[in-house]
């Protein structure tokens, strides 16, 4: 299963042209559009939205993943092991959120296509390695070589900032919603928000966090827009107190 | 086949999600998107609109059809026969015009995932069970019982209202094409629209009626939005004369 | 491989009831959706994207290409075979460039399905032709014509305007860069701008043209959007000066 995970947007051609290439290099291989929409540019939060969607799909599924800003500059293009599945794309801290939470390999593809655009490295380059992967090659055999990914170390392990908002509005963070008490509360805005199970446990117009069906912490309003109320990407959450000591 | 009829919109991680589930549990089935932009939260419209886009569908096709604001609510889950075709959702009155339509069969979804979030029982729940019956699985062999629905008997049997607003402004009603006469004129927002075969039989600007493509009564202006000039989705659409007598 | 490339836009159930159409009819061919915002109503700016993106996809590719102002009303409908790939859509000059530049065949399709909508062809009457095709169809077979398309000799070849912006604000032209000087700079909107090789290359916010991954010239903003400074579908481009004499 080849999965992918980009800021191309829904709308245009990127995303049928870099199928094409899939489809005639993997034929018959499932490909999946998981999300077009990660924050474009915006690195940080695509990291930490990557780990928490890509746990639940299949061992060894192959996940192309661009949110690329430096195309076509002197970034490097890796291709990753992580948690039982493979990852290509960009070095630059796309990853690293993957690499912090177990074991992995990382190869630079040094591998080039006949053509090669200097903007559209998802088709040309990340692509075709993708489907080389999910047809059951391995990184050396395609022309890749073990490196060390650039990291970004100075990032946190949960990240305390909206990292995606959906169509009705709901702002997921980068906490993992494993690690935060029932009984906190989150500061954001100036509001603070309780737990909640569910949206149909709190009256309509209400704000509150919950646990997401990717387990992160997110902040909704029942049959409401919090993304109106409360902000969106990059807006700051702070995990403020805990009714209960736990 | 299996046809996804949902409120998840286009963005977003979620219906990529659904469709992991479904190349994991129904491999080779082809998965179809016939809408992700049911009108959200709103049943009446969507249970009006899936009947006269599913009967086109082969016979056994399987709809996983969710417009749920009552998730992790005290809802039933579905699944319905109807009309040939299988329908897996919830039970809040999406499947009430099929079910007027013809001959049904009903069963509650009893068996539960090992893993069931609140807010996502189409990717959870619906997902697994319409993979199995796609792959030709017996409700009562994927752990549902016979059950009676929900019903909503105060609902018509044709809806005078606009229950979706395509891409190009047109408005689609909820009212059977067959069952309006053509010398019927329609009243809309203190208008009244006469019947046209088609588009290009109007000059550029003026509203029209005409039967659409799925057999419902649509308001349409050529080369131009009608929602602009008439209004959006739960607009009142009502029979108000007749030029000739049948 | 069967590739979609319309003006249906990617939400509402149009799409989907194409490729139910396609799944039955040519089971197991792969189906891609190439682009659904082609320009509405746009038939020239859409006529000199399709080449461009055409040409990389593998020889035997069937198009189904619809930008259809004027679908139910008199214009053809045609079956192209044009650099080695089939095109199915309308005689509206949408297939214009493809036929300028290299040899091709065109048929009429006389055949018509049992039901024929006047406002979707694309389901009831391309899709089925283009899903013969796909299966190894040849036109005669599948009840097409020889004719001669209607022509749009007044088009130039290469067309000095906007005819896509993407999401990222990018300004795609019907200009082929193969054919401008890389000394050349473009006039658009009271602006000159020149050429870089990518975004990379040059400071946020400063405007510039370049190759893009299908060839055509495009005029961009790096980390900014060219359409909110520039203009959209339709701005004109000149080429204006040159710094070197080739």
């Amino acid at each position: 299963m080849i999965v992918l995970f980009t800021d191309f947007g829904y709308e245009g051609p990127y995303v049928g042209q870099v199928k094409a290439v899939l489809a005639a290099n993997a034929p018959g291989v499932t490909v999946i559009d998981l999300m077009h929409d990660a924050p474009a540019y915006a690195v940080a939060p695509a990291a930490f939205l990557l780990p928490a969607l890509a746990a639940e799909f299949p061992l060894r599924s192959v996940f192309l993943a661009v949110v690329d800003p430096g195309v076509g500059g002197t970034r490097k293009s890796l291709v990753v092991e992580a948690a039982g599945r493979w990852f290509v794309g960009p070095d630059n801290g796309l990853f690293e959120v993957l690499l912090r939470r177990g074991e992995w390999r990382c190869w630079e593809i040094v591998w080039r296509p006949a053509r090669l655009s200097s903007t559209f490295h998802g088709r040309d380059l990340f692509a075709p390695v993708a489907a080389a992967l999910a047809c059951g090659g391995s990184p050396e055999a395609i022309g890749c070589v073990p490196v060390s990914p650039t990291r970004s170390q100075e990032w946190p392990d949960d990240l305390g900032e909206v990292i995606y908002v959906d169509r009705y509005g709901n702002l997921v963070t980068g906490l993992r919603a494993a690690s935060v008490h029932r009984g906190a509360r989150l500061g954001i805005a100036d509001r603070s928000v309780a737990f909640a199970r569910t949206f149909s446990d709190m009256p309509a117009g209400h704000a509150f966090w919950h646990e997401n069906s990717n387990g992160l912490v997110e902040i909704a309003v029942n049959r409401g827009r919090a993304d109106l109320i409360l902000g969106g990407i990059g807006t700051k959450v702070a995990l403020i107190a805990s009714d209960h000591h736990a």
